[in-house]
């Protein structure tokens, strides 16, 4: 039996896995659950899977939620980001599932790998914003990253046996997003509705329209050059709409292995649990013949310049990730605030990584210093465009 | 240095393997070569390569060879099946690459079997004819057997690290051959030129008659429940008509991962002789966005019953196979002779398949003589349809 602590318990990746979890009740234990705002539901989930430590975001959470679990006995309660951390770090625990949204879940992603866990990282920021400290506290400790994102999950599942020798690149698989198969829609007058309608995924606002500008493919490739060890000329794009095949390892001899599957975050989520075992039925089957059709395009790097962006920072210095994925949180949120226009999102990024230099050393501090400058950039020329129109 | 022999090296696989080993001189040292009748191709491998060891098919053809290679000192010659034998099971030879066509090719496969060898398997037959046996002998003599159709060897390659109690299933994909994807083509009155016309793969015109009536893809599923270890009903197929998938495993958790390539038969010959080694650029990349689009169906069984006829036999006992593999090599000859049509083939398959009682014993001589019944059932309905027409 493993046992597991979910940080971001009520998100969508958390309650998924809580939903597989509970399909497994001889495989799992819950002993630890951190969540934000969405108190309700992380009281039900203490009522059903009795964790031994709970943490809550904030101290008026952890009241509501005392409240809606006085009946529960047996559990350990605490609320901020030292909670979050020690939900993280218990020590019977084996796997941390990072699921916190957003720079919120480096810091308890930084205590599991200090802690040794095994980390099932579905935390993008951990990686964008600090992968090189978190890869190396991962090391240093004997911790174990295993993907959560279906594209990382694909070549992890791609290189199980492999040697990283024989590997040429990597291939990440992206959907396009609502545009790229429209040549004729002019991103720079597409509308926050547009934009939010993406074709295969059914996923949070932000993480949509990091499909659409393509950044998320980006910054998936930066997590791949943190997670596999490599450069970014190893990390190649394919668009294929379908996203049925979720990426693919392309081996020196000329050989690609793919893993497939429905889109569905449940497979990532189970095989990051349960590796290297894997559980029946978590999703359903790909019916080829019922598909009939898988189609590829190159990127069109002119359209979507972010995944160069994403590339470029990486190759600039460790925290220039942080302050590309700052400048993105912010221009996003103005463009979902209708402050500013699809394309400034990039052009805004750009501006605003070609504006910083490197910090001088790489602490935790250093690279949230480099996401919050990022974001207080972005912010000042949100507020010029505003200004202007 | 792996030291390696060659059966059949002559033929395609052969000549293509040779000019794979050249490549790479410090990896490969050729010390046994055994050929049929294209002596004058032989006798520049023996020139080329200096095996200590070379087996012609006749005692004709060694003549000749020695005749054409009698300024080469150092090398033993010899002829027939148990110079073939002794080539597979030199004591220094770590590889045995079986590429023999048809069942000449058994003897010695079973010999390099017995010898303990790793075997890189080209010859359908060894584990179609006789796979019970094959794969007995492969394991009470700590032998090995690794794949060189692209098929298997794609399915060989996605299960790397992998645990068979994790497969839901293999799925062997198709071209589908020259007339799948033309349902208005009336299959009873095509011509062989028709059939010849194989729309990926350039091979044998054997081979390529078995690819249009799908009976090749029935004699992969056979061989890959022998190499795998797994039942027909863990069998499946679907016709990708582009040949890039090469084949795919699915896994209890509705996961796949699949092998892809160009079709060039030079990846998986490769990989059987380098394996666990990739050697680099061994065939063209795959270039995605060039192939745009991948497609897929459903076999249809009505139009090309042999898969299901394998399978059958695979079911109906060990030597069963066999009757099926010399069945069908009399009637795709017969096609090809313009004796029959093209729906006889899997017409008198079916019925020769269902005329045989099993053998009581299962030595090589008893799957020798259930190939060779099945032939002469055959020839008997082919003389029968030849007099009616």
């Amino acid at each position: 039996m493993k046992k597991i602590s979910i940080l971001g318990s009520t998100g969508s990746v958390g309650t998924s896995a809580l939903g597989f979890i509970k399909k497994f009740p001889n495989e799992f234990q819950v002993v630890g659950l951190a969540a934000g705002d969405r108190i309700d539901i992380l009281a039900e989930q203490v009522r059903t899977f009795r964790p031994k430590v709970v943490a809550t975001r904030t101290e008026a959470g952890l009241k509501q939620l005392l409240e809606l679990t006085k009946d529960i006995e047996g559990v350990e309660y605490g609320f901020g980001v030292e909670a979050a951390e020690s939900v993280a770090s218990l020590s019977e625990v084996e796997i941390v599932l990072s699921a916190i949204v957003g720079s919120a879940g480096l810091r308890p992603t930084m205590a599991a790998a200090k802690a040794g866990k095994t980390i099932a990282l579905a935390n993008k920021e951990s990686l964008v914003v600090a992968g090189a400290l978190v890869t190396e506290t991962v090391k240093r400790h004997g911790a174990k990253l295993l993907p959560v994102d279906s594209e990382h999950s694909a070549i992890y599942q791609c290189l199980v046996g492999s040697d990283m020798k024989h590997v040429h690149q990597l291939i990440l698989t992206a959907s396009g997003g609502p545009f790229f198969l429209k040549p004729e829609i002019d991103t720079s007058t597409v509308t926050r509705a547009q934009a939010l309608k993406h074709p295969n995924w059914s996923m949070g606002e932000k993480i949509t329209i990091d499909s659409a500008t393509m950044m998320n493919k980006g910054f998936e490739a930066i997590e791949a050059c943190w997670l596999f060890d490599i450069q970014p000329k190893q990390v190649g794009v394919v668009v294929h709409p379908q996203s049925i095949i979720h990426s693919m390892v392309d081996f020196v001899d000329g050989s690609i292995v793919a893993q497939l599957g429905v889109p569905d975050m449940a497979g990532p989520i189970a095989y990051a649990l349960s590796y290297p075992d894997r559980l029946p039925d978590v999703m359903p089957r790909v019916n080829f013949a019922k598909l009939r059709e898988f189609t590829f395009y190159e990127p069109d790097h002119r359209r979507f310049p972010s995944i160069n962006h994403a590339l470029q920072s990486f190759d600039m210095g460790p925290t220039f990730p942080a302050v590309l994925n700052g400048a993105n949180e912010v221009t996003v949120r103005a463009f979902l605030d209708e402050k500013i226009a699809f394309t400034d999102i990039a052009g805004i990024n750009e501006h605003v990584l070609g504006a910083y230099t490197s910090a001088a050393k790489t602490t935790l501090e250093d690279f949230i210093d480099a996401d919050r400058w990022g974001r207080q950039e972005a912010e000042k020329m949100v507020t010029k465009k505003e200004k202007r129109t």
